[in-house]
């Protein structure tokens, strides 16, 4: 990728369930805060991940990275941003960085890795309709 | 209250995590919708649930009821409309409804019980300040 | 049912994950904590609700009750006791009490409500092999 | 660590509300199922998180890493598997594999970091008492 990645933003409240009894924001909440960003990612590309699995393929979980900076709290409004840094036939990887909304300050950053697959867990070509990069 | 009491809305897309093997949003989900609802709520009223904690006060759930009508999915987007039917000077009981946002359909509806406690867990009197209704 | 109903038990460790951020178990987790009731209900009757999915048949939740009396902590050895106070042929209901394992402090009762579906969400009879009650 | 660690393991069923629409383990729960592990493994250490909380003492999350293998799903038999690979004065890095109990079959490998901080969020040295390995 030569030109700058297309950069998808998703931003929430911190619900109090996604928190623990440190008072800030559970570590494997963060994971879901991930998905939300390429949930946003597509359909801001103008698709929708549900349709991809109604057509019978799934973007299954290789590999998940999170380096944890600054903790968020209950009620913190939080930025998710998204974007894929390689792709090939069959996986791709999207990059990710949450910031505190109001304050712009970087919480976390972090990596997945995806391999496209079909019902029967068979990997699968990504179909062209579908390389949203 | 005589009146039509004031109704709070949230809007929001269903998450994977959400879902289960069913291919619907897991039942227990909805109970975080329900919170969802009442975070909205005391915001939309100009006051903050995270700042009622930092001084030194929460709202317990006591009580939790939930009437599954129909399934919602990932990537549905859902309205959660709550507002409060009962309120004494320790406790309140909130009313939720969620529907499909698009199609207007009714999915649940539910209501939780709530007492005021504090650090200690002594059941408390809400401060004026407080009283949201 | 004039007899004693059967009565399941399940007994595991609070997880971190499921506290929140006034430190005790997030109300949501105890509805988690049923379906495990529910689960070990159906092993102990020597059957599986994994097989009653494959045979393309549901357990849909259409109710659920929780009365909370007592907080949980993380670590907390905690014990649902599981058993079946209604039964239709398309239709049963449970009942469950959370317990702390150590002191036998009753901490929650509840009850949830379950109709039987198929693949394409029509309301189905129970096949009499899964009657486990 | 010349001599082999310390491997503490943690067994159990996956839970229905830990599957998501693609009829597998969501990729989250698999974070919150390495919290058990080092549970398990501070308890068997003969020693609780919980305590070491109620010194004052908190083991932040600074880092999360996860390579999915192979799916499991609803009613597996887990074990998660966790040994300590590095550890200093003021931080730990756990390792994990988790397998099908029955099959054997590895499922995931990850790895946690944590840091030693205080209530204030100020880094600390672990206490001797807690240096479990």
């Amino acid at each position: 990728m030569s030109e700058s990645p297309f950069v998808a933003e998703a931003t929430f409240h911190v619900r109090y369930a996604e928190t623990d009894a440190q008072g800030i924001v559970h570590h494997a909440s963060y994971i879901v805060y991930f998905e939300e960003g390429r949930s946003e990612y597509i359909r801001q590309r103008g698709s929708s991940y549900a349709e991809f699995e109604r057509s019978g393929l799934y973007l299954a979980v290789t590999e998940i990275n999170a380096r944890y900076i600054k903790a968020a709290r209950y009620d913190d409004r939080l930025t998710v941003r998204c974007w894929i840094v390689k792709y090939r036939s069959r996986s791709l990887v999207f990059e990710y960085e949450i910031i505190h909304t109001e304050t712009g300050e970087k919480l976390l950053t972090g990596s997945s890795t995806h391999i496209c697959i079909n019902r029967e867990g068979a990997i699968m070509r990504i179909p062209q309709a579908w390389q949203l990069w």
